[in-house]
């Protein structure tokens, strides 16, 4: 398929003048060391074929993009019970905010934001040890990956746990609520960990692709999820993946996507491909700015997107 | 399309015995006085086919349906502009709330919340009298649906303006923050008339269908907006259509909505079909329970879901 | 009562370089012609002397200390009955916020804040055109201060009903939960036009003297209020009295007052004196700042204090 | 002074078939199993006399109460430097609420809502070891009671460290927002433990006397603050006392207070009198609702008010 390679080629060479723009996240000092010149677009369509560009094989901190892979672990675990514990509503409000689990007494409004993710990890807990619990997230990656390289980065990991302060509040809060059923310590145990896992935009783009495929791997033919599950968990990254910039995303771009502070956001073309991009500098709602530049482009030029031709 | 037909008709007659559930607006003493036992299904294909079940002949008030037609307008008036005057993020806040508008300094969060669809009727009203504005909003929609037959029901309307205390503080409140350029009266007489117009499903369902065929009218050929503006206002239908439930709506139907509190949603499958439900009774979030219902059913059936088959 | 005097005088003169300081209220367009450069002190012991200094004379829109008196009127009318109405709870918001009565359905947190004031309108006009309402509140302004030539300014009343959306909005919104009896236009009207009344300095302190003295009117033994109502008022005043700066006041001056963004204030030193301040220049939260500063230099001089000496 | 005994007395008597009224505080389980039948009073005049009825010499948990005594200690440590960590403006929501502290960046809106109090203790702390900290804080509040056997619960502080979930939350949002400078864990042992104390209403009689007057402990002579702070103080009491019923308690006794989850209020009368009341059964808003009864009767009947005679 030539002419998604030079779509794909396209977009990074039409942006690659502004390689470098957005500000680094600055609240996990280890994501600010990161050489903000860094930009990467990889695509893999249903049918297996990858079509790259840029720096998509070096790994970078997926942060947030990493709640996708719980979020379908926990659906696996306990199926719609988990919406019993998170909501599926937008949150109107910052990634991070505290003021909507008050208002709806510990209830997060969505598995993407902060509060929502640790939730989420607390079911993944059940039965586990928080290190076993991490051990399943990260071998699960590698499975959707088929890449046994993937790894957590330690450093970042440690960054987030001596500064994660907000989110020690936010887990606080919904104990407080008796939303977590497992100590605080253990459930930030599993929730830092995951956030600090690193993967490269290729790997990234392979992992996501049972979400474009109807919930199955094309490479190897296994299913992930029914195709029901991964429709709906397209849908929650459609409403909800880009914190406070969803309405835009969806505006601009027209596909499913969940970015991550750490500058990558993994998008869902259904029936077509999974996208994965990364570029450091963050705009003002704290999403990729050259990512999000490169989805809008890429979304012109192949006419994807999920609401019409 | 003999199967269409008995997919609508089996949605119908496996929701029939749950005709009347749900509560009625009660807000605006008009829409009270409706028989509650009353539902519809049309759906029209972009090849122009119509397949209806029960009551689809029945006008009722379509209310917040109607911005979906307003929004058409202003964009067509001012383009992107608009988005200065109002934001396309979804409220996470009831469609009547003005704590979002303090907070926001009289920005509405999006043009289908009760604030961002003044603040769209000022738009409209722009170089016109109120009578002129409500005129041409009801010219377009009869344009549309094909349909001359088409009006306002100057009952609710009347109703609407003696007890819409809460539109007339969201207005005032946009005037103070020098968001609205006409007088109040004048924008809410827009507004009030605008969404007192009364529809069938059937004439809903074609007014509808440039949004499912990229922006063109199948029926007589006719473009009303480019393809790329019709996925982006089905981009905000998913996203903010239904209020603080439109996180449960894209997770349960995955088709872009816009309900209204006399118990109609507009839906529309993109590249397939334009679809119009209506049953007066409402859930708790404001949306009509047995359209919600009969949309999931609909959804279900025919394998129609933007995130994916 | 030389010393008293002394006092006054000392106040003025420390304070007489910086005069002017502040910015004057915008958003009533006729109170921004006001002319800044002026300042005024005058306090009323409870034997009846008066002391003064500066421009105590000059008739200033005493605005939002009107709301002192129609809340004295209105708890002569219904008593307690008027807490169903309205809080006792000091705000945590600006004066004209909406937010707060979102979430409290309606119910204004107490009478000084903007809605909560409105609603005592409301009480006032039972029974009543609005005229006679607005009459009877001169005629009791009159009436405590002795002096027939209070007067409404109409340029400062026409002002503020052309350009009060936030107090438009503020009505409405109780209207909506049911919490005015009288039509909004009435409601506004009278409380437009207590807004507007202008007083002097020398009036203004003479009016309040009721509060300090136990409820009488010591120049002529007439009673106003029971002793126990006259403290009520006060604690009220020093709870709300300064909107989001009250606390500031109690910690500063330690003495019950009402702030007016016309940049007067009234405060009462029970069983010692009423004072009231004027300078049109206000600070970050609205309340005069020349004012404010003159009241903390009396009270440190004085030694008087509710809270201890 | 016989006639104060009698008071004393016969308020006692009036509510003594009122006991047990009220809900006990169960969200620091410790709390829930004191026995509910208990009501006491003790006033010590600035004269020394010491008037007491009912359960005078029970300890009880003074929980909130202590935070008088550690802003007491902080301010003499930093003095008004304090207020740039703290504000002084009531909160308009619940003692444990974290919706302001977002709004406001990480600065509680007062010290004794618990987050400007965990603030307070951050301040007391400095340059010591939270044991040392807890020490010092001790040793004040029996210096002030002239009482050594004053101590800490150590259940109700290990209760609460157990349990205080939402405390954590508050002390890590502050962190957060770098308005902590020692260690969560420090901060929160050293508030844990102050609000463990235990006394009697006697002990805290004594103890809040020099807020009486006039910062001096009249017992032994001693000066424990400036005529000044003891105002200041007295007016935060007033102020924000008594978390979202601070302006119904000014309304009703009119004297300044601080409550305490454990059902104990000590309050100010300037110049006359310091008085402890307790009974642990808890009004909606989470004040002694025998003690708010007490002390409303006991202000009405002495005449005691900071608002007048």
């Amino acid at each position: 398929m030539a002419d998604l390679q030079a779509i794909v080629d396209s977009v990074y060479y039409d942006l690659s003048d502004r390689i470098g723009e957005g500000k680094l996240a600055d609240y996990i000092p280890e994501l600010a060391t990161v050489d903000p010149k860094q930009f990467g677009i990889a695509l893999v369509t249903v049918d297996g074929q990858t079509h790259a560009a840029g720096d998509t094989e070096t790994a970078f901190s997926i942060q947030s993009i990493s709640k996708v892979f719980t979020l379908t672990l926990a659906l696996g675990k306990i199926g719609d019970g988990l919406w019993k514990r998170v909501g599926r509503e937008p949150s109107g409000n910052a990634f991070n905010s505290i003021v909507q689990l008050e208002q709806e007494k510990g209830k997060p409004r969505n598995p993407f934001i902060n509060a929502g993710a640790i939730a989420v990890a607390d079911v993944v807990l059940a039965g586990h040890l928080p290190k076993e619990a991490i051990g399943e997230i990260v071998q699960f990656i590698r499975h959707l990956a088929d890449d046994e390289s993937i790894a957590i980065d330690q450093n970042v990991a440690r960054s987030e746990t001596q500064t994660g302060y907000r989110n020690v509040a936010l887990a606080n809060f919904m104990k407080a609520f008796r939303n977590l059923d497992h100590p605080v310590e253990h459930v930030l145990g599993v929730y830092f960990h995951h956030c600090a896992i690193a993967m490269s935009c290729r790997q990234l783009a392979h992992a996501g692709l049972y979400l474009a495929s109807a919930g199955r791997n094309p490479l190897n033919g296994g299913s992930v999820v029914s195709a029901s599950r991964a429709r709906r968990i397209n849908a929650l990254m459609l409403m909800c993946g880009h914190y406070d910039g969803s309405g835009d995303f969806a505006y601009r771009v027209g596909l499913p996507g969940k970015s991550g502070v750490g500058g990558g956001i993994l998008a869902t073309a259904p029936g077509k491909a999974s996208i994965a991009v990364w570029s450091p500098g963050l705009n003002e709602v704290g999403n990729s700015q050259l990512g999000s530049a490169a989805l809008e482009l890429l979304a012109q030029r192949t006419g994807w997107s999920v609401f019409g031709q």
